[in-house]
């Protein structure tokens, strides 16, 4: 398949401002045939937008059905991607999905089974397993820069304020995905940390609430243990004062900083700064869905790896919560 | 009392490195008038270097009941405080004892009730209480500098090498005191995130052994929860690659970072680089002793609050090891 035929199920934020914006880049291997919105006027008027317009539909499996389609993008409310999906792969058509993958582990799992049951593909866009720093640094970390990688650290200081048009979506404002922000942006930041350090064996944290408007618990200190013995530590708040995004890597031999699209690196005591070229990691993911539509494995797309981030972030919700250190692979 | 006779209790590299070169600078309220070594070669040869050379006892209990000293400073193994501590009360002797109060928590406590019963000071010698950049960041928070204060991130990649001359101190090499380095290097860590945070109610954390040659655990990631509700992240290796001591703390109006001898202040989004003078804090300890035992309160010095730098860092101990969360207080 040369061009794919895309239809797109929901005209919010992530389809507005994260998806088209690649797709218009990318249109040698993708063509929006379709659009869908519960409420119609905004994928008309989305349509109206885009040259050339795509067909838009009041009705999600009519588009599905309409034999003009290839594929489905789904940038819906999290508790909704269950139903969707399992509607498209049976009119055979392929899925990208917006993460988190569900709104719990539970639900996650069942969108693994209907994907290991369908012929077609699934693939969960995590755009932060195709940012190019994370890459480069895990990338490093193999080549032994640091020597022994053993401890983890990331911060995310990520303020929501109260303007933000993210917070203003309703079902952000009344969430039913576990953690409400904790894991509606924690998915990203463990898809990183689980690319740089490995996958995770146990989860402790205590939580807090800051924020008056968030719709849940909104700042996280969270330890964990990989599953090779490594040590992550993972701080975030959406509700504390906004001071970036970082992570810190520390090995037996060196250590790695990583923030904004800078790598400092101090290997074996030689000081190297690497200005990383801040390609869009959007773009990256949407080429990747096509090459595994086209027959490579869905390693980054993976539904299995898009449900371990968000096992990672319930256990670290469950942990805070209940006051115990959670196994990630019991909620698997 | 205007010159306090100071009789010296172990000649290790505490009071070498540490102790003398403050009090030499303070011969305007200090005199070393003793020394007391259990190997009386090295108290010989310390003497013997100094100028003037103070007398030399070979029995601590002497030294004690000589009339020739008001105070003792004891900068022994930890495990030998608790007595020491008692011998100097029992004479009337005033007391300066380098930190950790003692092996564990239980021992600990022995001490605090020890300085209770007595009328004579015991002033434990916790130098991170003492240093500038943290006393002064202290202030910038209570003076509103970013705003309610929330989160207390501190992290210290602090390698003790293999030739190192701490390293290679017996009692180090075979810890008694609870985790070893943890504790040794960790009660100084836990005193300023105190300083900055406040007292400390839970606390649960993973632990790693990455040296063969440190005696113990010497990685920690470890996540708590203040009694006023903050959040408190605290990683620490004595073993993995040196790469600096740092504490980064995040409110809802502002952040602030700590590092070398700078705060990075970042209040309400106006930027500022505040250098602190880097002054001894041994010696500005001793000007404290000095003071406490002039009559003034005994607040950084105070036996009870070492006590609660030492739980904090058992309480991690005890977690890693039990996987469970453990509350401070139910240590003292």
């Amino acid at each position: 398949m040369n061009k794919i035929r895309l239809g797109i199920a929901g005209c919010g934020i992530a389809t507005r401002k994260l998806h088209l914006p690649a797709l218009r880049k990318l249109g040698n291997i993708f063509e929006v045939a379709a659009l869908y919105n519960r409420t119609e006027r905004r994928s008309q008027e989305l349509a109206g937008q885009m040259k050339p317009s795509p067909r838009v539909f009041n009705n999600y499996v009519d588009m599905l059905e309409s034999g003009e389609i290839d594929a489905v993008d789904i940038s819906l409310p999290p508790g909704l991607n269950n139903e969707f999906i399992s509607q498209a792969l049976d009119a055979g058509i392929h899925v990208i999905c917006e993460k988190p993958i569900s709104n719990s582990t539970a639900e996650g799992k069942k969108v693994v089974e209907l994907a290991e049951r369908s012929d077609r593909v699934v693939y969960i866009a995590e755009n932060f397993r195709h940012v190019s720093k994370f890459t480069e640094a895990s990338r490093l970390i193999e080549s032994g820069k640091i020597g022994s990688p053993a401890f983890f650290q990331w911060q995310s200081w990520v303020r929501m304020s109260r303007d933000n048009e993210y917070v203003n979506t309703n079902w952000r404002k009344h969430p039913d995905h576990i953690g409400g922000y904790l894991s509606d942006g924690g998915v990203h930041h463990i898809a990183a940390i689980r690319l740089l350090a490995g996958d995770i064996a146990k989860v402790t944290a205590f939580s807090k609430t800051v924020s008056d408007y968030l719709g849940a618990e909104d700042t996280l200190a969270c330890v964990m243990q990989t599953k090779n013995g490594s040590l992550v530590s993972y701080n975030v708040s959406y509700a504390l004062y906004k001071c970036g995004m970082s992570a810190t890597i520390i090995g037996s031999d060196g250590c790695m900083h990583i923030a904004d699209s800078r790598i400092t690196l101090d290997s074996h005591g030689k000081k190297d700064i690497l200005d990383i070229d801040q390609d869009d990691s959007y773009e990256r993911e949407f080429v990747d869905f096509h090459r595994t539509v086209c027959g490579e494995r869905n390693i980054l797309g993976s539904p299995l790896s898009a449900l371990h981030d968000l096992a990672v972030i319930e256990a670290a919700v469950i942990s805070s919560n209940t006051d115990r250190r959670v196994f990630v692979d019991s909620l698997l």
